[in-house]
This record gives C-alpha cells, structure tokens and sequence, in this order.
C-alpha cells in the first residue's frame, strides 16, 4: 500500500468562491447509510456512487441511529449572548453550516472569495477531504431553560421533564469544567480532522453568543449500531455494548431512543436525551489485574468477548454464571426493569496526568427517550455494585435534550422550541 | 457504505496463548511500503497479500523515510532506574514488543494464557484490528548521556556531537513538562488505537525502569514523503512542508537525513536525529485574519497551496515574489544555505483553555543528519523574522538521537551503544 492509497481520493469537497480555485456544488450530496431512518427532504434519496455522506435532513437527527463513525470531537457550549434574537440566529447559521460540511462542502456562501480582505468563511483545513460520514447532532442542556433561578430565555415553560439534571453517584468525582453545558454539538467522522474541522468551525460561528466550555476528542469507537458486527474494544481490551441497539431495530428505536408523540414536550419529538460521561480508566492498575480477574469483572471472555460459559460475542448471556457484581450482568435491562440505552461512545487519551499515569479511558455516549427511566437507572445500579468500578472513575457529566431532525432547509436546529 | 465495510477485516492479529482464541502466527510479516529502504532481516520480503505491516527489521529505523500514515502518539520516557543492566533489559524487551506490535502480532510468548491468573502479556485492546501500517521508531536524549552533570550509564563519552541541546530561540514558550525527555518512541499508523496500544504497552513493558514524562496523540498528518502525493493540510487550513524530502529520493535522504560512516559516533551511522516542538497555533486569532493576509504569510494560495504567482502546488517557488518575511521563504533550504529537514509532523487538538479557546496546533517532527545543520539554522531564521510567529508558539521542545535500524532478530534499539 503506498501512501497515496490511503490518501482521500477526488474530493466532493471544494472551494466555493476562493478564486479560481473550483467548481460550487449547489446540490445536496445523498449518503447511503441512513437506510433504517424514515429520511424527509432533498437528500434522502439512494447513495450517490462513492458517496460518503449521510444524509443531514431527516425525521432524525443523524449521528444516533445511524452507523457509528470512527472517530469524535464532541464539545459542549456556554451560551454568551443574553438576547434571544441572537441566540436563534446562531441556531440558524449552525444548522446551515452543518448542512453544507456533513455534505462535504465548505461553511460559507462563497461571497467572500471577490474580496480577499476578509477572513474566509471557511477554515480550510478540510479541503480536499471527502465527507467521510460526518454527522453534526446538536443537543440542548438544562441551562437554556433556566440558570441561576433566571429564565434567560424565555424557555423556562418548555423545559422537558424528561430533561432532569442528573443526580450524583457514587464515586463520581466530576470535574465542573469539564461538565454541563448550554448547548451542545457531537461531531462523528471517519476522518478526525473533518471532525475537528466541522466544531472549529461551528465555535467560529459561535463568537459572541457562544464559547466552547469543555470538548472532548476521542479516538477510537467502543460501540457498534450495525447487527452482526464485532463491537471494538475499549481501553481496558474488552468488547462491551455488544447488545446495544442496532439502527435496524426501528421497534426498539422506538420504545427506548425516540421520543414519542405522546411523551411531550411536542418540539421533542423524534428527539432523543443523551448523557454523555468522561469516565477516566486506570489503566495502569488494570494492566497489573489477573486475566481471570478482568473476565470476572467484565463477565466476558477477553479474547472472543463471549459471556461467561458461552462461545461468541453474540451469544446469549447466562447472567448467572456470572459474579453478581460482573459489568454485565449489572447494565443488562434484566437487571434494570428493562431499562435500555443506545450507547455510542469512544475511546480518548488525553496525554498523560502528572504521575505519568495516561489520561485515557471511554468518552461515554448514550441515547434514550428518557434519561428516567434510561441512564439513571442503569447508572444507579452501576454505580453502587460495578466490580469495574474499582478500575474506573466518572470525571465529567452532561446531559442534552436532542432535538428532532432539520426536516428541510427552511428548518433549523431547535426551531420548534423557539416557535 | 454499511458500518462494517470500514471495520477492519480478518486479522493476522491473534491471540497469543490465550486459551482456545486462535492460532499462533509465529512468522515474521512482511509489508509492502518500504520500497526506498535498503532493507535486511527475515521480514523484507515482497508484500504478503493484503498486509499492511511496515517491516520493523532494516538498515534504518521504519517511520522516517516510509510513507506517512495517518495518526501520531509519540511519548518521551524519563529512566527511572539507573541500573545500566536494567536499562538494557529494557531495552531488549521493547525491541521485542515492537517488532511483534508492528507485525500486527501481540506482545508476549503465550505462556499467559496457561495461568490465567496472571495478567495478560498485551493489554488486548488492538486485538483483531490490522497492523494498520503501524512503525516504531526510538530515540536516545541528551539526558541518557549526562543528567545534572552524572554520568549516569557509563555513555557520556559515547555522546554524538551532532545530539547538542537546542539553543533557546525568540518566542519559545515552554513547558518543562511537556519537553526533553531521556527515551522516546514514536508510534505512527493508520489507525490511532494502534499507536495509542503500541505506547500502552511500551509504557506498561518499562515499568520500574522508565516512566512516560510526556506523551502527544496527532490526529492528521501534515506531510508527505511520498512524491506527487497532495501535501495534507494544517490546522490553518495551509499546505506547508510541500518540498518535503520524500522516501525515494535515496541521495537527499543520504545527504540530508541519515547519518553517514564517517559523521560519527559509529554506533549512529544509519540513524537520525529527531527535533519535536509542540507548537500551539493561536486558531481564533488566524480566523480573524483576511485571506490576503493568510496568504502572504505563508507565501502560498490557500485553496490551491500553489506558490505566491504560480498555479499548482509542486510549481518551483519565486521566492522572490513573496514577502521577504513569508514562512516558505524564509523556511527554504535557498534562505538556510541549503539546510533540509524531512518533516513528519502532525496536527493535535487537546481540547479547549481556560479561555474556551482550542488548544490546537502542530506536532512538529523534523530528521536531519546533524541537528547543527537542520533545525537550528532553519528556525533562528524562522523564529526572528517568520510573518507566521504572530499566529503560532513553541511550548514544547525535544532532541533525541534515533539509532539505526534493528538488523535482525539478535539485535536491539540501541545494542551498538552499549557494545
């Protein structure tokens, strides 16, 4: 393999109004990996040959159910601005912005290219890079709707009750700057620097009415979307998720991810809650622990990832053969009175802490139709019995209401909420 | 595309003597992307199909003049022992878990898998995922030789001239804990868990011996060795490094990179010398800059990268019609009487400062023959008068001799040091 093989290849990608420097693509680009959503819009039609955009329009928003991408730059924002006009005009120039990257074009109207004394629209370092499965999925937390006793907003009313500011566990030991949030952008891609690209260049946008409070990058998926695929391994070498919700199963998208017409509030539907956690691992004290031990933790095998007494991943779990306190048997919804929750997080390394010891652990990410009766529960049990929690500390928390999806381009992030 | 089209397929990476797991690949694998080097030892074969191993055997270390891969974590080690046995213990050790990690093979002899009340050999996570082009590449700091004026193992004397402490330049800003180093390996590969795996299981291997002091995950590359190859774009949006010295240009290689018989010290010929400085762009001041002014600070179009006056990016440069302070001027080998590097470097992002602004920028990695003739000159012009230098700052700096290539089986990183 040379170099150039795994070089991106002609790209959709281009420079629109910089001079000379190529052609505008005007038309929505069609991806070919939504195929389980019900897609409205211009851009649900079938995969463009060699396209590898995901459709952004949509009953839903992507990112959730569709397949998980290899890498993450998730960041979370403090809204600065106090004027509503100006918080719902950012709104509006995100939703565009995310529009025209997660199809592979470049932010911007191509305006500024007749005048080179003015900052780019975009940044530019994406260019010539292919879309790569980019997905933007915009939350909103707690904050928005009230902070400090204030309604800042006028939003106060709509808040959902579904939308619950977490309640502390044992031993979390989380760190304010690195938790909470007004605002909220997950940006998936196979490509970390069109990731990268996509929050840079929203924070840009953002000047003046929003800044970037904490962000997290992470490396490496440990979660799968897609049925009969193997789940990637977290840090500490283990498969876990591995009966996490497939994009396929529109009926348990329904019961556990979606929120329903009926569950209220109205602008939430076809939304989702998601929590995200920076659970911090010690590695280093792992590394020391006995195989036998770690599968005792887990209630997996290490090597195939199969539960304890069985052959493969994908077998049926026989809870007890397991320890009582084993990860798995634990989070699985007999345990939790069925409570279930679409996971979708990633590994991070974040260099190393000042003992030498590496940062890095699982940037955790899941969805639900409600954090009641979804993470809280499930984490409340964890929390409280998980032998992996001797392995394992939650240093940063957050929680998002996840709006429906942009149905077209008259429609904009959040828009039923402001209505 | 579906989930697992862009899963990694079937693995040569197997389990080890983790019970029932696999079969043991005992054989060497070879790789198909180290054409350019001269290459002895088992493993430089043509290509087995499908492999992507880069071959770890050769006269030169693999990850300067192969092909750059995608993702970046380098780590500098502080020796904590000073048992010069200990030492070299070590260093057998990590030669032999480099040459099984870039083979896509596990770390250890299998024996764990008999008792399993021991901890693994490998910590797992990279388990069924590809060699991903994965390189290891080592390297010997100043502080190995003499620290606080001790001798510490006996090799003051052993000390290259050409391994010299980097003057202090204009600008620096940096932090102790994130330069120098007494040991460092370079972990390169298309996919980041493998590199963050190889570091892990490194750092893990050195324990009681040596402790990781810093560590940087680069998540895109910014250079090419490959010739005609499209020069990967900067966090500024910038191609920078196009005239970069590629793996088949064997005479710019032998005069500009590789150290030759008669430079000395004998145990260096066939190795190089590595400079990293971790440079911190200032991104939301660079996106408030027009394009005009972009441009003629680097003396290159933003869209294109041609340079300033020409139409494509290989185009000679005019130097002539740049300003007299644009980065590719000043940084041409024409302004530095002739001094070339070969460039490697790689951008980060390390989530936000205090300030919620990115903490983004450059991993800068530079071989050279003789760090007198490369860097230095390069960046005292660099530093005094580079229109860039607005926009960016060195916060981390590093020097490290890189020996040459592990010949065979019998041989270790460092073995003609210690003869």
């Amino acid at each position: 393999m040379t170099e150039q093989d795994t070089r991106p290849g002609p790209s959709r990608r281009t420079l629109l109004g910089w001079g000379g420097a190529g052609l505008a693509l005007g038309a929505a680009v069609a991806g070919g990996t939504a195929a389980a959503l019900d897609l409205g819009g211009e851009d649900a039609g079938p995969a463009a040959a060699g396209g590898d955009a995901v459709p952004f329009h949509g009953v839903h928003q992507a990112g959730i159910a569709t397949p998980v991408q290899d890498r993450l730059h998730f960041a979370a924002f403090d809204v600065t601005t106090t004027d509503r006009a100006k918080l719902i005009a950012l709104l509006k120039e995100w939703t565009a912005a995310a529009a025209a990257m997660t199809a592979g074009r470049e932010v911007g109207t191509g305006a500024v290219g007749d005048n080179d004394e003015l900052p780019p629209d975009d940044t530019g370092e994406a260019l010539g890079l292919k879309p790569s499965r980019l997905t933007l999925t915009f939350g909103i937390g707690p904050g928005l709707f009230e902070k400090d006793g204030k309604d800042r907003f006028g939003l106060k009313s709509r808040r959902p009750e579904a939308l619950v500011d977490l309640p502390p566990f044992p031993g979390d030991n989380l760190d304010p700057a690195r938790s909470g949030g007004d605002l909220c952008v997950q940006a998936c891609a196979d490509d970390p620097q069109v990731a990268v690209h996509a929050i840079r260049n929203l924070a840009r946008i953002a000047m003046g009415r929003a800044a970037v409070r904490w962000s997290q990058l992470g490396f490496g998926k440990t979660s799968s979307t897609t049925p009969d695929a193997q789940t990637p391994r977290n840090m500490l070498g283990f498969k876990d998720g591995t009966r996490n919700i497939a994009g396929t199963e529109t009926d348990r998208l329904d019961k556990h991810v979606w929120v329903g017409e009926k569950d209220g509030p109205a602008w939430m539907a076809g939304g989702s809650y998601v929590v995200t956690r920076r659970i911090r691992m010690h590695i280093e004290t792992w590394d020391r622990t006995s195989l036998k031990e770690q599968e005792d933790v887990f209630g997996r095998t290490k090597a195939e990832g199969a539960p304890i007494g069985k052959q493969r991943e994908h077998d049926e779990p026989n809870l007890k053969a397991m320890k009582p306190d084993a990860h798995v048997r634990l989070a699985h919804p007999d345990s939790n009175s069925g409570a279930t929750i679409l996971r979708r997080g990633y590994s991070f390394t974040d260099g190393t802490d000042g003992l030498g010891r590496l940062d890095a652990g699982l940037f955790f990410i899941a969805y639900q139709r409600d954090v009641r009766d979804g993470f809280i529960p499930v984490q409340t049990r964890l929390s409280r019995s998980d032998a992996l929690n001797e392995y394992i500390q939650h240093v940063g928390s957050a929680v998002f209401a996840v709006p429906p999806g942009v149905r077209d381009k008259d429609d904009w992030w959040g828009r039923a909420l402001f209505a």
